[in-house]
């Protein structure tokens, strides 16, 4: 299905009818609305103004169209700030982050917990029974512009409440800490200093507990906001719209009080953000590497337990990167299948028609700015559309041969603790993604701890805390399980394990680490045995236990990659080809059943539906003889085919 | 004529009329002095010294010096600012900006209007009417040092000043800007924060109006200094002295109050400070790119109203840029010839004798450090002066051939929306104007809405908002019309045309841009047609109107370069190849006569005279028989001929 | 003799006894401890806790281990800077820099001195004369993290009252500095402001100043420590633990105070630290650059009057560089041979057993993580045992036949004022000392104004302010003085000398600067004559008298090398090429004994032994038959042999 975002208060009144109609004739179904109108709805404090909303709901839904509504919380307006200069978050180098964007609210803030609470019972109290209303959405894009952590006062009073409640006793908090390092030591928890600011680095124990703390808030505080509107607005769905590339806080556990994730889709964008290099950044320029959308499909339909949407899907260029090439003609058309593909319910694109003001002003939409036509994405969103018709509804996803583990505190310890400048936690868990993608097969994203039954292999690209139940899931997963460099070396109080690395999976794994050896770019070291390749970045000197098997070294003849039984630990950062080459050998030992395809060609089976995906400029010949639903066997550049 | 900036300040008394003496040997005609003098002018609150400068004046008139003098409003004396810290301005990180340098004050604020306003009085009642000055220089270098913009509580203030006469009313503002995207609405004039320190970027609509506003401010300011000498000292004319590539206020605004413009130009330390390639700044490094200050004297004669001065000419190595090579022997001789054959009535050297101390020691003058001893900048000032005897005054400059539309608006926008990391607009006006000096031709530079009568090709590189005044110039051009990308894209109030880009300029070019593209370095697109090339940076992707002629156009079909009548529209940013093959185009179908010189090469002609510069290590042969009053037929590296 | 750091405060007491026994095991003699363990001593103000201490030092004492004992004034308690916030040093920017990590005061506050000395008052006093203390540690690391320097409110008391002492009166303040420039004059001292935060550069000199107030500020801080422990520790020595690459202040001055000199060598981090090229960073990685440790033991052991020691070396990867390898096998035992050889009394491994928590957990030890099992360098500190009992006591270090005068105020004085980008101060001097060691020879380091007598051959790579002291030195020098660019370019108020550069030696060396250029990348001038090459970053144009002679001249005539008598002036920055041909021509033209060896291996004499080291990955042949005392004829790779 086909969704759009929709600002009914950027346009005439009047126009309200004819654009509805008009989405309904693109193949639309869903609209989102209000989730940035905190102004309109309230212009001054307790003076509100629904009139206008009620009047856009109903002209929505008298089109046919079903309307997700947001929490307007992403942008408390001025009058709000002036009252209560304390909501402002503050940054790293202690500066406030004011008012004249958006996101301008730090989580730690009581009063804002207050006003948060009052717009969202009003607003769901008003529309929570609207016929028109299917769902709704919590704010808007957590964390977006590094606002999942803030540097200010009224955090640090929040984060001594929430230490208080972990460590008990200044003297649990110094001893978990190791506070005794350098004269650390506190005597209450009001001795507790914001890591920032200080001559040289922080403890990351700290550091680690600061991150902790608010991602939890921001768990805490999306619950606050859907029991709100779970008590007013009954039958109705909740999601929120994540985004890609956003590691800053547990998704897994604000997903928990939702019925579906849902996030917003920049597949363009994100080439320039993602550590790329210049080669990858030039080729996918105007279409995207080929993972970075399905990547997070993968993940949060993980996050979503099954269900996600694409929130925000990219039309045409956009405003925010520091460049924005015009995509080439067919990927709003393939992106918009590919999510589909990946069990995605309903694809939104963001947004229906381009403001010609403020600050998305050069962000494409579905139609031209200011304007009632098409614009060259619109112009595919109407094909798309046409092409459900004829496809019909999607099977669900089944479960995928293999299991990705991802973890959001070790991306966070590896921010903390990089050791080496290029250890970057996001960037292994894509290229093991990407290593297995090339081989044609689908995955699955696993929160630690989750039940690995029925995955033939599983990896692990970095768990740097192995948790009980972690390790527990690992004990009865039925598949082999990969796991990579530093997992496994950090205990929950980030300390070194009391038997090393890789700590509570060295038993199952045969392995200790006594010397980790990060690498500046230019040293390597190559592994040759079962499998071939170099390792870059890091290196781990491990010793091995007499049951364990040896499957490569390095060349000084030191184990680098060890298996025993159905586990096996890979001591590197390991290259491309060390990366294809592993996996090949693993989806072979496995009897996995891959597919020969280009590297810019990707698979996706939905069900019995199997899709591939052109994103390389020459057409593709799709192997042997197929029973096409969409498409056909060769598929034309920067187009797609699907069959039975 | 000669001049040469004076401190007499720096040095014993008893050394001030042998200065003078060798001045005049020299050849030098004006001194400019007293810009900096605050602290010895009023050591302390209203405690005067002019004794000193009243001798000085007098030694120098006694020599048969005309002296300029400078109101020494740049420096404001520390007791100042102990009375009124809030003259510091504030950098846009919200740091005070302090005492310890120069220009540590806001033109926001009204008390330092109040005293500066005193100081200029003061010093112009004194010396107004004194026989030995001739003209004044308002100030020193306003924007040096990022100075034009600040962002404290007294701009605050002022904005709001400025913003509620634009406006009137918050409902307008709020209109304008397109507050209601993301709640930033403002319920009145006080509800306006500085557009700085918030979570994301800011609104450009506000970003712009705080440009603008300071822009005004610094115009108005220079205007308050302007009617006060004008009171006190009659039949002297009044100067700035503007720099090189600083674009952060309206020169043309600012010069309409003045009665010539002045500049200060350091050929081979803007070399650094322009983004050219490395190639560019190793292989211009010791001579200066043969354009820098080309251009920026054919920009202040426009600015000027056909009347400028080189308030500062450097005369050897300076103390700024990233690195300070010596200057190649001959360039001090060639610059100054340059400077005069492109109009200056004046080349004024900065300085007379390089100063032992302080932050601008290692800058050279026309004498060694401390000494009465010419320095190799001072010997080759010594020959101009002979030379200058020799030729005798020079015609003034006539019409060039060729305009540029230069906009000081254009420039923030585009700082403000870059859309593509490198879309820069001075780059692009200087190489558009390099394409063109290329060829041999002269050009003048025009302000938007000025009148275009008798130039065969008018160039508008950027012109992102086409003014009523600016379209009706280019409606009553008798020549070829050029737009350069982003043209007419943006209405005053930064909002994208209601008829789509080029806006004002659709109907005369016969084009519509429905999507523009920023191309990441590695991405470009071809051209073919009339004109070949390459695309870098940015392309649009426009429409044609059936009346419209395709002259070039992309790879994939779409158009490129497109004429209607005389008018033409370039949909991209030209590569250097492009740009050239594009002027030689509009040259040779203008019938325009260019000359073939090497790229090293530069012509330009005064009255009946010729000039040609040789930057390069090569020598010339000048083709063709000439009466040459300057150098002769072979023009030997870093030298330059003329003739009739 | 062989020393370790230990923390008995971050292990169980249970484990002190084991701990000492097995250091002993090893061959350690020397222990350092309780350098950061305020917080242990006196938890909350006043109440202090020595019980714990006392036992540690009797443990390790009955051990046979002599101990060395820090004071703990690097890491002040977080009860102290609840106290006196003002203790806390404040960053170039303005912003405090807190509490969280170590080094968190200003030399500046007076509260901190009266802090400081107490509590080394009442360490001093229980334990100066406890049988099993031989030396005393003051602070750690001085200048660690840009602690030199501080900017608040307390740094500006305590400047201005540095500079009333030092010019009586704020004339002469303002005529020393030249504030007359930019109207910058002071009334009195309390008009001084810091120089930081201005809207451009400060005035030079007076950064001079702050610097040397600061430098001065450390050395009389480290004098009242000293003070009060010897009034209170009789016949114990006293060091400070100076660091690598550390310039900000003047070791030379702080060493007067101490008995001997110290520092903590960490060859693997320096290689990302120091400005070397990519490939020598490749390179170099894991074994380092084979002059880093040298040149510091050569400085240390001149700044320390011939005395020094290793306080902590490194034993394997660290933690606080960009990135961390592993260091070649070897290594650990070759940077220890290579102290003792240079003159290290004891070389003291950093630290006993690596923290598996804090800020230093990555930073290796001689044992493993919370173990008692060695680590690989463990393994090779423990041979570095057996061989020194094998070996016997090394003899004393002879003067050697080069000196290098070493200038902290030079170094600064660059930094200050580069005119150059590339122009270090640091990293001229070492290339210089790389030179000369590459031709085998030994080097001393000199303070300026340091006796030169007995050395063949003086090397002073940048001077930039001659003193009477340093130029008496220089006079009656027995041997040859090379002189490098911009020594004597600045009077001791950082003025521009009245006789130009190179002021005070102009007429030692014969000539006379009149200009200098800073050349950026890509720009380079040859030399030729007795000595050829090139001259990158740097170049001055000279006159020479006629006594002098020109030794090798610019490809443009110019002179580029002067010699008068025993004096030589190098007008340039050279390249490794032109050194490495300068240092040959010096050597054979003063019959210096140098020796052939390829560019991984370095030489080093102590007493009748030679010491060779091998930092490559091929073996070597020593040359000539030897009589072997370590190692032998042909040094395997990371190896060592010393022959007598």
């Amino acid at each position: 299905m086909l969704g759009v975002c929709y600002y009914p208060e950027h346009w005439p009144e009047s126009w309200w009818e004819k654009d509805a109609r008009r989405m309904r004739a693109l193949g639309i179904s869903h609209v989102r609305i209000g989730e940035f109108a905190w102004s309109r709805l309230e212009p001054t404090r307790g003076s509100f103004d629904f009139g206008w909303l009620d009047r856009a709901i109903d002209t929505l839904a008298a089109a046919g169209l079903k309307v997700v509504l947001g929490t307007p919380t992403a942008t408390p307006p001025k009058w709000l700030m002036d009252e209560y200069p304390e909501i402002a978050p503050v940054d790293e180098q202690g500066r406030v982050r004011g008012f004249g964007s958006r996101r301008h609210y730090t989580f730690s803030s009581d009063v804002w917990w207050k006003e948060s609470e009052r717009i969202v019972e009003v607003v769901a109290k008003r529309y929570g029974e609207h016929p028109g209303i299917v769902g709704w959405q919590t704010d808007n894009e957590y964390g977006c512009h590094d606002t999942s952590l803030s540097w200010g006062a009224e955090d640090l009073k929040a984060f001594r409440r929430w230490l208080r409640l972990r460590y008990q006793s200044a003297q649990q908090l110094n001893e978990a800490w190791g506070s005794v390092f350098w004269s650390m030591e506190v005597q209450s928890f009001e001795d507790v200093v914001l890591p920032n600011l200080t001559v040289t680095e922080t403890n990351p124990a700290v550091r680690l507990d600061f991150w902790r703390f608010h991602s939890d808030q921001i768990a805490a505080y999306d619950r606050m906001q859907c029991d709100i509107i779970r008590k007013h607005s009954p039958n109705r769905w909740i999601t929120h719209n994540f985004m890609g590339f956003v590691n800053d806080f547990d998704h897994w556990k604000v997903a928990e009080n939702l019925d579906l994730a849902s996030w917003d889709s920049y597949p363009i964008g994100f080439v320039e953000k993602f550590p790329f290099s210049e080669e990858e950044r030039v080729r996918w320029a105007e279409t995207s590497h080929p993972d970075i959308a399905a990547f997070h499909h993968d993940l949060y339909r993980g996050v979503g337990n099954g269900r996600f949407w694409i929130m925000e899907q990219q039309p045409g260029p956009v405003n925010w990167a520091p460049w924005n090439p015009v995509p080439k003609p067919g990927m709003v058309r393939l992106w918009s299948w590919e999510g589909l593909a990946h069990g995605a319910e309903v694809v939104s694109y963001f947004r229906w028609r381009q403001a010609p003001f403020a600050q998305e002003q050069m962000h494409a939409g579905l139609n031209l700015p200011g304007l009632d036509e098409l614009s060259p994405g619109g112009k595919e969103a109407e094909i798309v559309g046409r092409e459900i018709e004829t496809v019909g509804p999607l099977p669900e996803a089944a479960q995928a041969p293999v299991a990705i583990v991802y973890d959001y505190e070790s991306y966070w310890s590896a921010v903390i603790q990089p050791q080496g400048k290029d250890f970057r936690y996001e960037e292994l868990a894509f290229r093991w993604y990407e290593a297995v993608r090339k081989l044609g097969l689908d995955v699955d994203f696993v929160r630690p701890g989750q039940s690995l039954k029925g995955y033939k292999l599983v990896l692990v690209p970095c768990l740097m805390h192995v948790s009980d139940v972690a390790l527990a899931a690992f004990e009865q997963a039925d598949g082999t399980v990969l796991f990579g460099p530093r997992t496994g070396s950090r205990d929950r109080h980030f300390r070194i394990p009391a038997n090393l690395p890789p700590g509570p999976i060295g038993d199952l794994t045969g392995v200790r680490v006594t010397q980790v050896a990060s690498l500046r770019p230019g040293l390597r070291a190559s592994l040759a045995g079962a499998v071939n390749g170099q390792a870059t970045r890091w290196r781990e000197h491990i010793e091995t236990q007499s049951d364990a098997t040896v499957v490569a070294t390095f060349e000084d003849g030191a184990p680098a990659l060890v298996s025993k039984g159905r586990y096996l630990y890979l001591a590197c950062w390991a290259d491309g080809a060390l990366l294809g080459n592993l996996m090949s050998y693993l989806a072979s030992s496995l009897d996995l059943s891959t597919t020969a395809i280009p590297d810019f060609i990707r698979l996706r089976r939905a069900g019995k539906l199997t899709f591939a995906f052109n994103y390389g400029p020459d057409a593709w010949t799709i192997p042997g003889e197929q029973d096409f639903v969409l498409g056909e066997q060769e598929i034309a550049p920067f187009s797609l085919s699907a069959w039975k």
